[in-house]
């Protein structure tokens, strides 16, 4: 499509449209398209590229806490599934099914993967036997399906990417252990890469994994005071170990069954991060995850392009080496003006102009996408001002997060209360509540609000359930999620 | 499993069973594990970092050259396939399909992607508009599945990994062009980073990919003289442009079709490696792909164990700093000779032998796998000796696989010559050829050699076809083949 076309197209301002406001900024950037496939959609390089900064920073933690990557197929006899009760109840309903091969039925039909713990749990009793071959620290980067009745681009499609990690231990302790070691991977990475402040908990047993003990996620809330589940880490127990028999001989010489634990996060990451930092203008990319931190814009007449552009491009060498990942724009049928509003729409986090003046003077400008602040500096002092801006922006992008949700953040007694939020600004609601699935649920019925977690840490324990008034087993965040 | 019973169990040597050997090693090394379906493997850590180091290395090439990553979807409607007669007609016969979803029959089934072109024909007509939008250089890390009648690890399996490059041009010139700069991508990937010698050439016309106006492949050999197609690049002309309805208005405002290619190499690369380099030890890997280049092995009595290994850490240290893959074997539950033949066994470069009386003469002892020959070595030169022999070792491997080749390249004039040849030693075989699908489908059933393709390069033009002695239109390399 041309570009002239796409730029003049309005985006939807937050206010008026939140939901409209996200598709016009995601086609706009160029980070999507829909595909002649029901739910799934095109990761177009704009898009894919933020998901491989994500890989690239979650797989070296991931190494660096010794797990090792593998693949496992795509296909999943249907029998697997029956072995798990919860398991097979949870994803039945959503998966897609493969009967014919090769112009042939197949005598059993075959899953496309949801989650791979079947796969995974049948092979690790082929590969475990002894105390010796523990623990066995997985993790497989892949695309799953899951068959949603409705999508939004990123945030749930019917087939998305993501990363699955599978784990087996002696002991119920270490398990445990590495459930929450992944769990705080990905509080870290979201916070300090993505500048995602977030809510850490463990989800309610209706919300949790199906299959699993315990499941704990880091909820963060987007700028319609919605939440996004940003990631998952279950504690499995020996539930997947006795269905798939992973049995293995203890140090007493005894056969035992493994405890495991599975963890991810997906491309819905990527729409958090949409939804989070974006504004009116467009997209705002962390300086972290930003496959592009610095677009460089030469300015001036034509007279003086050959002398900008020179100076233009050793600045780019310079910051090139310095480890920055910068980009110069030199299109002549296009003006500055326009190239200003394209990299704010696409959320670069520094734009540099260069023009004549400026070269008489020695200086850059260097300006904040967050801010919108333009700074002059020193043409040789370049690289370490871009090196301290990108961490302030960083910085600040996560401090104005926190502040939104802080500000999004609402306690009550009651369900009246929560409602007349829900109607309102939406965010988060801390409550009391019993342990009752019958108060949960009704909370959902006249609120619209689920409960997301208990968080692991609270300022404020509740005495209360919001429904029913009988003591509060625990503190939960709730709030309407995507 | 215990690793013990592992290391016991024999290796077949190569001249008694090839297949044999190659199931060993694989399974020996740990590289694979077989699935519970039909045709599809488990890619264990020790193999899929092969792969990963495979995809780091291309993918560099790729970006380096201008392409971006995408990611589409794994689901293709059947309408699609219909598009393109001779890429239906193609690929139909290996295709699983989807029939139901979320507990609905679908209205068209689906099938689990065998190759690209046809989802990304679509999505590029939707693209490309104007020369503007022109070229467009994309590539997808994917898996992608066929359903094989016979399947072996790596080298053919149901589902597989690779990654497919799309491009789409102005010209025919260009398109040509691109598909030449991926083939050569291809060669200097496969000899400098494999270290295996390639035939680079083009596919008769029945040898190649359906759908192709032409394609072009490198093609390896097997140390049981059979070939593998480690890589192709297809120009495709307007057919799926046509098929797809890619147009564009060119620089005379003029609807014109564009031009496209495609390209790809895939996880049987990891098959060919091992076959290539292996030997009745196991597996032996190139250093610019091993995922470990050395291994530090510390020996001599528990007396002196902590001073020794302290050394190997230090040691260690350095090498990580000066780049070196590498890591120590502290383990005492296993012996310095059970060790060594375990790391032979992997295919590590480099293993080093750390004990008191090296300790005292300041040096370490580097062997070879390759060469089995011990280099004493300076501690303080250790870097560069490691470096140095890395490098020797990178291109003796080359070297190796190509003198094997060419004693395994014959040239004949006669089908009866290539029978001999076929029955014995098989390898490849250099013969005129009139260009007539009948002789080259006689050639296929009197000897099991089909035509690999066409050099680029050939010392020799041979004058007569091997079949119908009518005068050769080409001279072409003929090969039993995985
Ligand atoms: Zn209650
Ligand atoms: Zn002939």
């Amino acid at each position: 499509m041309s570009k002239d076309k796409k730029m003049v197209r309005e985006i939807t301002p937050q206010q008026e449209d939140f939901s409209r406001w996200y598709i016009d900024v995601i086609k706009k950037a160029d980070l999507m398209d829909y595909s002649p496939v029901r739910g799934c959609i095109v990761f177009k390089p704009e898009g894919f590229e933020i998901w491989e900064m994500m890989q690239k920073e979650l797989d070296s933690k991931f190494k660096e806490t010794g797990h090792r990557n593998a693949y496992f197929p795509l296909f999943i006899p249907e029998s697997f599934f029956q072995k798990e009760k919860e398991h097979v109840e949870g994803f039945n309903p959503e998966l897609p099914w493969v009967t014919e091969a090769a112009g042939e039925q197949l005598e059993e039909r075959l899953a496309i993967r949801p989650t791979s713990e079947t796969m995974i749990g049948h092979m690790y009793s082929k590969w475990i036997q002894s105390y010796r071959d523990l623990p066995v620290l997985i993790n497989q980067w892949a695309n799953v399906v899951r068959w949603e009745k409705r999508t939004l681009p990123f945030l749930r499609t019917s087939e998305f990417l993501w990363q699955e990690g599978h784990t087996a231990h002696e002991t119920e302790e270490e398990a445990r252990a590495e459930t929450m070691q992944m769990l705080d991977i990905y509080r870290e990475f979201v916070e300090d890469f993505l500048s995602i402040p977030v809510i850490v908990g463990q989800k309610t047993p209706s919300e949790k994994f199906a299959g699993a003990i315990d499941t704990f996620s880091i909820e963060a809330m987007m700028k319609d005071g919605k939440a996004v589940q940003a990631g998952t880490s279950h504690y499995l127990g020996t539930n997947f170990s006795k269905a798939f028999d992973i049995q293995y001989l203890d140090r007493d010489n005894k056969q035992q069954y493994a405890y495991t634990t599975s963890w991810g996060v997906s491309t819905r990451l990527i729409g958090a991060m949409i939804m989070v930092h974006g504004d009116d203008k467009g997209l705002v990319v962390p300086p972290k995850v930003a496959p592009t931190q610095v677009i460089i814009i030469p300015i001036g007449p034509a007279s003086k392009r050959e002398e900008v552009t020179n100076k233009s491009m050793e600045l780019m060498n310079g910051l090139k080496q310095s480890g920055v990942r910068v980009r110069m724009d030199t299109r002549t049928d296009q003006s500055p003006g326009w190239k200003f509003n394209e990299y704010e729409m696409r959320g670069v986090p520094i734009r540099i102009e260069l023009g004549p003046r400026d070269m008489e003077k020695g200086q850059v400008v260097l300006v904040s996408r967050i801010s919108g602040e333009k700074k002059f500096v020193p043409q040789d002092q370049l690289n370490e001002e871009v090196s301290k801006m990108l961490d302030e922006i960083q910085k600040q992008m996560y401090d104005n997060a926190k502040s939104f949700m802080n500000s999004h953040f609402n306690s009550v007694e009651t369900i009246d209360e929560m409602k007349a939020i829900m109607e309102k600004q939406r965010g988060f609601v801390l409550a009391g509540w019993c342990g009752s699935e019958v108060c949960e649920h009704q909370v959902k019925e006249e609120t619209g609000a689920t409960s997301r977690n208990i968080p692991t840490v609270v300022t404020e324990h509740k005495g209360k359930c919001l429904v029913c008034e009988e003591p509060a087993k625990h503190t939960v965040v709730f709030g309407k999620s995507y």
